[in-house]
């Protein structure tokens, strides 16, 4: 489920700071008429590394009535451009936690870094569309994993 | 809502045959690396074309508690290629329906027909899964519009 | 080409500050399992806002050899979520141009605000990868539509 | 590249018949509102599974300037649903080549089959859309992995 180690880390070029990554190949229809990857294949490669991510720590996989991640911001930013047919790894990482959300960092490689990304997720229940405080426990594990910041959860 | 009358006939070269009809803008993401449109944009549209259709007959708007399309078979024909910021109207028409499945048929229009292509649907309850015979109202007003076949319904 | 008007500012709820836009329907295959269009299918009709943008200013439809967009950093803001069937504008305008970038800005409606992002763009000659002057003339037609600041050229 | 071999077969239940496959994860943006992977996401890796095939035969990569595939007609047949996070593997052959032609035919496995297709290609060079012959080597590089029956070539 993790695609990141020694081997990946060396073969994709993986700078250190990353604890959990994941493997896509680039596909046809994420190239463009100038034979470029399209913007967005980007960011959705985001997207699955970050519920590979979440699904790793053993959160029960996405229902209505389990919390989360819904998205408050996403971005990226190019480095490079990359065509048909490249094998890309993803990295990603929680920067900081707050009571109810979260930030997560992305980074797309390929020898080196292609480009990198982020997510301001909040936790929340899809039924209902509520809030839910980020349980201990997930907390404990992401803290373990990436060192990320326990932020005062004033805002969101 | 229905896209199709006697302007847009002429514009995109539509011919008899056809009672409803959407148009679409080629978006620069369907453009593939050799600046033709993707193969899977064609079934994109017809997907939106057949909504459209189902909705344009006072259906209530996808929901698990009602009886909706499930696709049992796709095809597509390609007379020729699109280029980026082509705009394009697709016709949709039912050809026969059976007890609880119809066929609809595609064609994809842009001063003359740039291919075709159908959809096999079963009318299904997306809650449980529960094929449902569709309704005389619903019948009456698909052979009103189109001239559908009411075939015999031993199978599906 | 330009469906920004009275009627529609009114009908989308557009506040003042915007002189181009698109009108977008949010189509099946945008929808996720909860029922809310993907985050990434905003990106995809901001993308589309952009090239209509530029098109609008009578520059040549994307080739290899004439300068284009290509883009450096993306970003995305979502204010609420949106349901299958909603029909949105989406508002483009340049906030800023510097000598071989720009920066546009963008937001999508529904009655209110649903969410809003940005692009830095880079202008380029897609068979060189040479960055590329914008020309005086472009530079005047933004500043005319937008008010768009001209930002001293040193970086970028 | 070949994702099929003897505990691939028994992991997702692959009957005989088949000599390629590619293995690919369901990914979020492909479900719909029901929970259901979208019926055009099948066809998304029928494509992937088509070009690594062609690719795996030492076929240059997809330039202008080689001929390569384009697509005449695509159909699938859908046998029943996949839902998110569902890993599926994608089965490819050549059923019969013609002069400039081909067809080939997919299946996708889960544990069972889940649904199979077919795309007629024509062997075209892109630059110019002139239809071009199948090698003798190619025709018996097929021949050998699929033993695919070589039609006379009247049509097409």
């Amino acid at each position: 489920m993790n695609d990141l180690n020694n081997e990946s880390r060396e073969r994709y070029g993986v700078e250190p700071g990353w604890a959990f990554g994941k493997c896509f190949d680039v596909r046809w229809s994420e190239v463009d008429a100038f034979g470029h990857v399209n913007n967005l294949a980007y960011l959705g490669w985001c997207e699955e590394t970050r519920n590979a991510y979440i699904e790793s720590l053993g959160v029960p996989s996405f229902t209505r009535d389990a919390p989360g991640p819904v998205i408050k911001e996403l971005g990226f930013t190019y480095n490079r451009s990359l065509e048909h047919a490249a094998r890309i790894l993803v990295t990603g990482r929680v920067a900081w936690i707050r009571n109810t959300s979260f930030r997560m960092e992305f980074a797309v490689w390929n020898g080196t870094q292609v480009g990198h990304g982020h997510a301001i997720c909040i936790w929340m229940l899809n039924s209902t569309g509520e809030k839910v405080v980020v349980s201990d426990e997930l907390r404990h594990l992401i803290v373990e994993r990436d060192g990320a910041e326990l932020l005062s959860s004033q805002v969101q």
